[in-house]
């Protein structure tokens, strides 16, 4: 008997349980301090009233045998038609044609980025950005593979272009970037696709925050010419409908990528009928209402809300001459640290003198250290009074 | 780029969707014919209306900001604690302790039985009873694993013993089985146990179908002297509350569980916090109402119900002298064919003759050829009706 040894490479990650740990021991030691969180990672704005209306309906039919449903029809890896149809419909929207065939409904984003590397020798080399959504890093590790990264910094505006000089096998791209909020443009996502179709590598492209994008950016990797033959698209309800509770994801595999003869789509349909077993019928029936026209209105309410909170930050961020990314098409401000400090004495002075507790971007890679990342998930009015302070301080 | 070329050695399963055309085809051909199906392997009966209550209830959380959920708390990966508190109440009642730690809870048992060999070195060997479950044998032949069977048969009850004479790393065990419905007594799970240890083996204890024993025989695995140095044990509210539509499992590692000095269940956490992000909110409160003291009365009836219908399948069976196991302790009864036939061939004699449909035992593993599998999951009415003409055509 051997476990699996690669799992003693991981490093432990006690970046948020140290956020946690000093927030704590500053609040227990300063009781009458107003502690704010710029820190929260999560949604925190109720679900839309058109899913929570599709939910209890669906939860109606759980409870009459004549409308009780069990698994998840076999057909399309147990996702029903009517989510099916409007994910469709949503790509559509953005000019992207795909079939039922090409869509996966999963129960994340996060499950399939770690899991769709079963598809893929653990002998290939898998490219990821530094810094970035510490789970690519850690799935990788777990399977053994060679990992090279992807420098991301100041000088590229944390947007990484293809480097000719090393081969990857894997790819994993992130935009809007988890923590950066950069966001490629459509020349910078073709180069990257060019690239990926002239080395046969495949891309695995991480759309979890496309729904923040209001630029004219792609808002899928599929708007761009090539791509069906080189890219895996993962999205999420996550974060676009505030479903971090309830978990809801979709992943498109194109009918036309094939590696080795193979059809992709046709061996992750294999590996999710035999390792999953789909996503719950209510959450199902939540998430087909995000996408009709009133769930979308209702949607971009709630995704406003925290854009504002985004750009107030940005804005405060500005005016006080601090170098960032995101905060635009993204619900992330990745701020460099003002007065050369790193990113825990930055932590350490934001929290002793504003009371604001943000994120050290060096939890995120060593590309981070220096930089800073606040979210625009707090209440409006938090976030308001924490840009004040912020433009006390530092001004 | 190399893809898993494990993949290629999987074998097409058509079983389900033969039996399904097959039944198409008569139907079409015999519009007149009242066709039964006994061959559903899914759950028909409404979801207890303590559970819709409690699903309720949390979806009226998730529609207010005062009490909103995102992602599940972190200390237990994404479980809530009202709901490790009923499983291990529940394991209470059986007389086995575990501890909150030891408890993961997952979207159900079929990723847990799949995902878990993500824990041990892919150059182990695997013991599969043959026949069972097929998602065993097509996860392991994914990742390229050894696998050995061990044989089920009439001989041994369709219950196989520890054989010596091999070496496994990791055994599959599934009591009641799928889909034999035989299960195992305390002195057969204990010299498992007492095998496991000697070898340092691992075993992956699929305990889906324990709620339908009545016997004295073990719900669980840990009731067995040694077994926490062990086992890992997988249930599923599937088949017990009615969940295949709900998606909710979970699985227990022993504290005391280690291999290649390193506690599985903590590797596991790590796997889990990794690949995924924990089950819906709405789908673990409605879990956690399942195991309360009217939870358990409301899951029994529905219970019972299938358990009636299980018995009077196999009354049917010895009122005609035919061998069979299940019936009891589980919603399978797995009968022989009758006349030496194969299992093909009884599941053609038996649509044709009494409009009844089973399913094939040889879609099962090597050892069903000759069997057959008639599920309790239809209606009383229907399933009365099938035994009638059973009786008919087979007296």
């Amino acid at each position: 008997m051997k476990i699996n040894s690669h799992f003693l490479d991981l490093k432990d990650n006690y970046l948020f349980s140290t956020v946690g740990a000093k927030t704590a021991a500053y609040r227990a030691a300063h009781p009458e301090k107003d502690v704010i969180r710029l820190s929260i990672g999560d949604v925190t704005r109720p679900l839309a009233p058109v899913v929570i209306e599709a939910m209890r309906r669906a939860l109606d039919d759980l409870s009459r045998t004549e409308t009780f449903k069990g698994y998840g029809p076999d057909r399309y890896v147990y996702a029903y038609e009517p989510l099916l149809a409007s994910i469709r419909d949503s790509y559509a929207r953005k000019g992207v044609a795909v079939s039922f065939g090409e869509i996966f409904v999963s129960d994340g984003a996060k499950s399939d980025c770690g899991n769709l590397l079963e598809l893929f020798s653990a002998d290939n080399t898998v490219l990821i950005p530094d810094p970035v959504y510490p789970a690519y890093l850690d799935a990788n590790i777990m399977a053994g593979r060679r990992i090279i990264f992807a420098d991301a910094n100041e000088g590229n505006g944390f947007l990484p272009m293809p480097d000719e000089s090393v081969r990857p096998d894997l790819i994993y791209l992130c935009s809007p970037n988890n923590p950066t909020g950069a966001a490629y443009s459509r020349a910078q996502l073709k180069a990257w696709v060019d690239y990926a179709n002239r080395l046969g590598a495949v891309i695995l492209y991480d759309a979890a925050y496309e729904y923040f994008i209001e630029d004219d950016l792609p808002r899928s990797i599929f708007e761009i010419e090539g791509a069906r033959d080189c890219a895996i698209e993962i999205c999420s309800y996550s974060k676009t409908a505030g479903f971090t509770g309830v978990r809801c994801g979709y992943t498109v595999i194109p009918d036309t990528l094939e590696r080795g003869g193979v059809k992709l789509n046709r061996m992750w349909a294999r590996r999710q009928s035999t390792k999953f077993n789909g996503v719950s019928y209510v959450t199902q029936m939540g998430a087909a209402a995000v996408f009709t026209e009133e769930g979308e209105r209702q949607t971009r309410e709630n995704i406003a809300y925290y854009k504002r909170n985004a750009a107030m930050i940005g804005e405060t961020l500005s005016s006080l001459g601090i170098w960032y990314t995101g905060g635009i098409n993204s619900p992330y401000v990745w701020m460099k640290c003002p007065r050369g400090m790193d990113s825990w004495s930055f932590f350490d002075y934001l929290l002793e003198n504003a009371n604001v507790v943000g994120t050290p971007g060096s939890g995120f890679g060593k590309n981070g250290e220096g930089f800073f990342r606040l979210t625009a998930f707090a209440t409006a009015e938090n976030t308001a009074e924490a840009c004040l302070r912020l433009k006390t301080i530092l001004k």
